[in-house]
């Protein structure tokens, strides 16, 4: 395998994603102001939501591109593959956000919060401000998925490298779709959650399209050989699953204003995560299931609560988890013959899912 | 302009079509079985939401491709353009559904109402059984708006076939979801829906992606030039707004045998059409408004609201305009230089949806 080091290129490749996006929102907002000024608000606030994320995929995309020896002539494919990426994982948080009857994202209104509150303000009743709310919601996520899409199909590139592209996106919004109805089936208990359960969720909810999937298409279309791309799936999955449980720590744990969300919500939702798979096996749980999921739960309540997931040892259990994840991605790079920059990085990103509370 | 008959060809790509879909559920529904029985049900209940339809879009997809002289090397491509338009109606239901909270179409649970009815079966409480229905058509929808656009990105065609008929893919989501919103808009209140509004959000609701874009895809598909193009993007619009507004009457006026929906529904959900428009600015209107969008509406009410829709004249106007879309549609294909075989068969089309209901 090439050694190809991560270089300026992806500095200026990475500002081209942000110039993409930003270029393909100004004009949907552009051509949407015909339709009316409510269709506007529509992709303005779409680009809102795709607006101050951390990017995770689009880097992935370019780091595996990059590390694999992606040819100059190919970058500008790189950077829509990126924006593809990009443009779901927005997607899936606009209807994510619906199906989980949330109107806050990262401390201010999301896309269906702001019509809904729109709609009050123009004298809208309770429930049909929140019907439109979701309305536009789920239309900015249609129109997401389908533009992510649009910009691997219109790739000028050969037809098997194109077809391959297009089949790590098929399968990436084929098993998020399942995580989600999985996550939703625990939610509202149709399912019991049992831990190993929360742990396939959460591979497939998470793993899949955040972290193997974009690995996966970087590396793909710098031309990687098929040892490497299931080495960067399984990479994918073990990353996937140690940031996400990481995520379940924070939302306890975390401080606020690290977050941006209350470490009460999690607990008032009644959000089935690792955390609490573990604690319902445990003798605390009759206290700790008398508290959790109660939608008037007080701050104070929630911090005895969260004490009690410490005692009755959850907390610890999933730290471990997550040093168990990290540590067997970390592993895994760094012995399976990757290009040295990229398994750098991969183990660094790797490291930094352990102790993220501390 | 070649003048190609609609030929036996066309039968045998009808065939193809309905065996290129039930292929694609089929191992849609055996690759979800792996991530559990929910997910595989979720493929198995898209799949009937599939079924059944009139498959009018795959129709015209066809008519077009077989008039404009398509080549039997592209028949393939034909097919599986077809299919991605039937499955992007297909999703446009689902969301439709969810947004419009209804649990029944076609006289039978719709995907949400069969999920919502299995929760509760499974002892989950009404509201968080709704929930469960309402996650399972959006993520049901979700896979099916991009499942759509695989069926275009995936085929083999010179890139800028290719690109072109991906716009015209873009361009009916696009405008597609702008109706629907301003669908809602209405619906809730938010926009008094006066008649030129409810014609543009017609338009743009049904007539581009359902008339328009199959027409124009074919057509695309088999080498058509921009002249003929434009004829048909205009005629998909006067017919996508005449077969409307036919529906209109027929939810109001129509035989619940027929329709396979009771005539009082429209009625009771407050549905903003053609007709209530007309009423709107009439005498009669206090008298109509005070019934109309009643959720305890009963039959005879309805029957006396559909009498006064009628007295008002409202009926008689929404039949007159029926008649005058269609016309102008006629016109346009008999005057324009179409092929003759898909003049008369788009002419056969707008004449059909005059006097549906007698």
């Amino acid at each position: 395998m090439t050694t190809v080091p991560v270089g300026e290129r992806n500095v200026g490749l990475s500002a081209e994603i942000d110039a993409r996006l930003n270029t393909f929102f100004a004009e949907r907002i552009a051509v949407s102001a015909q339709y009316g000024s409510d269709y506007e608000r529509l992709w303005a606030q779409a680009a809102a939501a795709s607006d101050g994320g951390k990017r995770i995929r689009p880097r992935f995309v370019l780091s595996a591109f990059e590390a694999f020896g992606g040819s100059d002539a190919d970058a500008a494919a790189a950077v829509d593959v990126a924006v593809a990426f990009e443009l779901l994982h927005t997607a899936f948080l606009l209807h994510d956000d619906v199906i989980d009857r949330d109107t806050v994202r990262r401390g201010r209104l999301n896309l269906s919060g702001s019509f809904a509150s729109d709609a009050v303000a123009a004298g809208v009743s309770g429930d049909r401000a929140r019907l439109w709310g979701e309305a536009a919601a789920i239309l900015a996520g249609d129109l997401l998925i389908h533009s992510s899409q649009s910009f691997v199909a219109r790739l000028d590139l050969a037809a098997d490298v194109r077809g391959a592209l297009l089949d790590v996106l098929d399968h990436s919004i084929l098993v998020t779709a399942a995580g989600e109805l999985a996550d939703v089936s625990f939610s509202i208990g149709m399912t019991e959650a049992r831990l190993p359960d929360i742990l396939a969720m959460t591979e497939r909810k998470t793993a899949t399209y955040s972290f193997a999937g974009p690995l996966s298409a970087g590396a793909i279309l710098a031309g990687a050989d098929g040892d490497a791309l299931a080495v960067l799936a399984e990479y994918g999955r073990l990353l996937g699953v140690a940031f996400q449980l990481g995520d379940d720590l924070l939302g306890v744990f975390g401080a606020e204003d690290v977050t941006g969300k209350s470490v009460v919500s999690d607990l008032r939702e009644g959000k089935e995560t690792s955390l609490i798979a573990y604690a319902r096996a445990t003798a605390w749980w009759p206290e700790i299931g008398a508290l959790f999921g109660r939608r008037d739960l007080t701050d104070t309540e929630g911090r005895s609560l969260a004490d009690a997931l410490e005692v009755c040892g959850a907390r610890s259990f999933v730290e471990n988890l997550v040093d168990d994840y990290a540590g067997r991605a970390i592993a895994l790079v760094e012995t399976s013959g990757l290009p040295a920059a990229l398994g750098d990085e991969l183990a660094r990103v790797a490291r930094s899912c352990v102790g993220r509370i501390s």
